[in-house]
């Protein structure tokens, strides 16, 4: 659990009526001093300095105001009577993708996502560094109901002190398979799925998606990457460049067969600093990064709070269908791509 | 993962206008035909046989007709390609616990609360005797956000073939907590949260009530019973008796607190006919059954998502206090108590 009381203060578009909160939208241009000072800028024309000067800036990177996790101070693990607790310790932050403030995701290029794509891979390598982090998610919630506070376009990359219970979970099932047939299950989910051809979305020199077999959510998909490589920092360029394709597609897909709706993209990728059981060369060996793509279609009720199970009233397979069909219809935008 | 496909299909009061569905509430007296017949009825006045003629019911249980599980058939554990799967026996069922279609939780009297929860325990038992269920969960979805699809009051209960990974995973902890110190994880977090007070909401002769110190939700409220069982099951009428007292006073002051918010209510108890690592009598030893009310007043994101963490803005002492207080308060409803 993390505890982050300075978040409830945070603005939120979507509270109330449509309009845009009082003095506008903290991401825009101009509005720039809303903002602490960018770890990271990508000028649109002219150098960085200008561009940061003049709000002509294509992409931002910022640190989150209302972090749920900060980059000071030490993690001084302790007990409290029954419970163990430290301090959040760790970094929140905020990649505004565009100075367009209601572009969607489909609205952009492959150049585009592909230069959001270097940023992530360029800001998670950055956070690396910082042994105290053991874990690095990289997530976009596109829309309300997938929890976005915020229309303006945004991802977030949040750095954790600790790894996730259910990473762990992730490693050792991947681990658990690598120890018996001494493969590595996301190649052959990937190869797997290829050959099955029915849950497949798309597919290209370096990546396959498809609706996974026990798809928690409906309509999930999952990008793999055909290099085993067990973090995103280490794909190439050619890699990124065939990435920002499928995901173009997929994205579209989506958009097309859902009507463009709420869903979490989340990076997974393994752990940072490992310290867990087993050495780093075993991770490296059995983790491979992946993309997954949640779509927010149904809510989660008691029954999957209380258990974990999820409940799907779509099997993967006509999903994928539908996914598969929309994915290789031209993108026909009404709007300008960015 | 369960995969539903008929769920799909199920009536939703809140998609689009605030309209009743076509044909009108499925759970309304005289449309009883719109639902499989009764497992149980109780009658408002007279016989049971009479009121299932006359809807002059007070409380219906029925087989939900969008069922996630059904209770024909076999398992039938299988493996497809990389896949293990089996199929979805078990029960789902539907209690309608009253025939006022707008009735708030907080408009039960003592004595309704009482009754309902008799039927919960009543069908939990039941479910019990079939030895292919190994977890019976009994939840309600209050409001749309908490995944209700109907607003006419109802509680749902599933029965599954298999232990849910969480169930397992707080019964391993139980566990563990037992071996290294001779006692009840339970018990000993009653005893602390009743002494520390500072998370503190409500007491009587037989239950505590408590915002957990690691709360996953803002204002999450725990019920947990002074006696040690395993089992909800176990609970005697005196407990249910002072159950719905403290129940009652809990839903109450978050509804005060929080505006009447959405809010998933979790009945956690030990797997049935547990065939899990170690006795029964372990399990009997570590297990306690309790209930958690967990408040959605934030959305599920990317991050909690990905990593099964879940940020949380308010801190569990100042929520308790405001719990704390407005539980002292008599209950002035302004609508007719059932």
């Amino acid at each position: 659990m993390i505890f982050a009381n300075e978040r409830s203060g945070r603005p939120n578009d979507y509270e109330g009526e449509a309009a845009p909160p009082s003095g506008g939208c903290p991401f825009c241009p101009g509005n720039e001093r809303e903002t602490p000072a960018p770890i990271r800028l990508l000028p649109r024309n002219g150098s960085a300095a200008e561009a940061a000067l003049d709000s002509d800036w294509s992409m931002r990177v910022v640190p989150n105001r209302f972090a749920a996790m900060r980059i000071e101070g030490h993690l001084d693990r302790r007990i409290q009577g029954l419970y163990d607790t430290m301090n959040g310790v760790g970094a929140h932050e905020v990649i505004i993708e565009t100075p367009v403030h209601n572009a969607r995701l489909t609205d952009y290029s492959e150049r585009k996502l592909q230069e959001l794509l270097a940023v992530f891979r360029e800001r998670k390598a950055d956070l690396h560094r910082d042994m105290r982090f053991r874990y690095i998610q990289v997530f976009r919630n596109y829309g309300h109901a997938a929890g976005a506070s915020l229309i303006h376009p945004h991802t977030q990359l949040i750095a954790l002190p600790i790894t996730p219970r259910w990473l762990e979970d992730e490693l050792h099932n991947a681990r658990q398979f690598q120890a018996t047939t001494g493969r590595c299950l996301f190649c052959d989910l990937l190869r797997s799925e290829e050959a099955d051809f029915e849950r497949l979305v798309d597919q290209n020199d370096d990546f396959v998606a498809f609706c996974p077999y026990a798809a928690k959510m409906m309509f999930e998909t999952w990008i793999i990457p055909r290099r085993h490589r067990r973090g995103f920092q280490f794909a190439d360029d050619q890699e990124l460049e065939s990435l920002s394709r499928i995901l173009r597609r997929a994205l579209w897909a989506l958009s097309q067969v859902l009507n463009d709706p709420p869903f979490n993209l989340i990076i997974h990728s393994a752990p940072e600093n490992w310290t867990g059981s087993g050495d780093l060369e075993a991770v490296d060996r059995c983790y491979h990064w992946h993309i997954e793509i949640l779509p927010r279609i149904s809510l989660f009720a008691g029954f999957e709070l209380g258990t974990g199970f999820h409940i799907n009233t779509v099997m993967p397979e006509p999903a994928a269908a539908m996914l598969r069909e929309a994915a290789i219809h031209p993108m026909q935008s009404q709007r300008v791509e960015i």
